[in-house]
């Protein structure tokens, strides 16, 4: 049997062994074992460190005795937040921000680093002031991601804000930040945008509006 | 009147001066004209560079005046390809691979580079016939995607594979990389796993899901 469990945050499932049955047309074998062996990490080298990132060169040898060298990277060890604030139950508010490392504004959920002594939680609400205007009554983490699993070690909690209020707080944001809202039965024009491409915040509306369907 | 176009790649969708009315309650004004006007880049230096990651420091200056240092990150100038492949109409191949940089294995879709002389969709089915033993015969791209707009200027473009046929080529994997299907209707499934967690992987599932419930 398998059970969904429903709890904040993203919930623990062990890998079942009988995994590969419920894709119908399983060719090849899940073999969820691997997950305990995985490549012995040899060394961990720093190639550079800026106030931001550390380039990392990292030495593994696979099960089967192939060694390599990867490079990663490292940012803020905390990890960050990104922030679905609901404004009624049918809307999201986005915000549109100019992003340096495409050279464009882009429209996205807001986000920001998790400051030493802050929770997710925490850190959600300050961000959500700092650069929404609101604050939430209720906040709760809906999932864990990732950016890039291969080369980047960073998290990203996406926080889901409900109950808002209006309560600013000065950030350290250059400008004042647009604040856009969207109707979660539009996602295919926000889709459909040029400005809206990044992968977490089109991740995290999709996974909000599958909670929220479900009653989460 | 809105008209959304569904050609292959990103649709390019200007951005109409009644785009805030769509929001129903839109109490902060959408200004368009500001993507037009974003601050001028005073001068980029490199602060370090590794066999793949370039990390470089922006200096901006804003409409309003104000100045400020940015980090940013550069790698491949082409690009990167992700590939959703349909093993048939209900049922997408996703692969399970050591990812360093969160220590791992994760599950999520191919990716790879784009390698010179490439375009997405030829790097697209090579990377699938590296990775998931098969070719196809309809390639098309759905989406391109951004990991980190504000620091990272890297593009994924998000490959739809159809009509697939077996076909192996010998890529540079350290070890085999497991094949696992996946049924499109059991995404809730998915998302509890603690090994799915990549952004880009969650939001190409969606896309896909919601370009072939509209008949894309």
């Amino acid at each position: 049997m398998w059970i969904l469990h429903r709890v904040p945050g993203r919930p623990r499932l062990p890998v079942l062994p009988g995994d590969n049955k419920r894709a119908g047309s399983a060719s090849v074998l899940y073999n969820s074992s691997r997950m305990s062996v995985g490549p012995k990490i040899l060394n961990v080298k720093t190639l550079a460190q800026s106030r931001l990132f550390r380039i990392e060169q990292v030495g593994l040898r696979f099960a089967n005795g192939v060694e390599a060298d990867y490079e990663r990277l490292q940012a803020s060890a905390s990890g960050a937040v990104l922030i679905v604030p609901m404004l009624d139950a049918e809307t999201v508010l986005l915000v549109r921000e100019y992003a340096v490392g495409v050279e464009r504004y882009e429209l996205g959920f807001a986000k920001g680093r998790i400051e030493p002594g802050e929770d997710a939680l925490t850190a959600a609400n300050r961000e959500l002031m700092e650069e929404v205007g609101y604050a939430a009554r209720r906040l709760s983490q809906v999932s864990v991601l990732t950016a890039a699993p291969g080369y980047f070690g960073h998290l990203t909690h996406v926080i889901l804000a409900e109950d808002l209020y209006p309560q600013r707080r000065v950030g350290d944001e250059p400008e004042p930040i647009e604040v856009v809202p969207w109707k979660l039965n539009d996602i295919s024009a926000l889709l459909a945008r040029e400005d809206f491409t990044e992968a977490r915040s089109i991740a995290a509306l999709f996974i909000v509006r599958e909670r929220l369907a479900y009653g989460g």
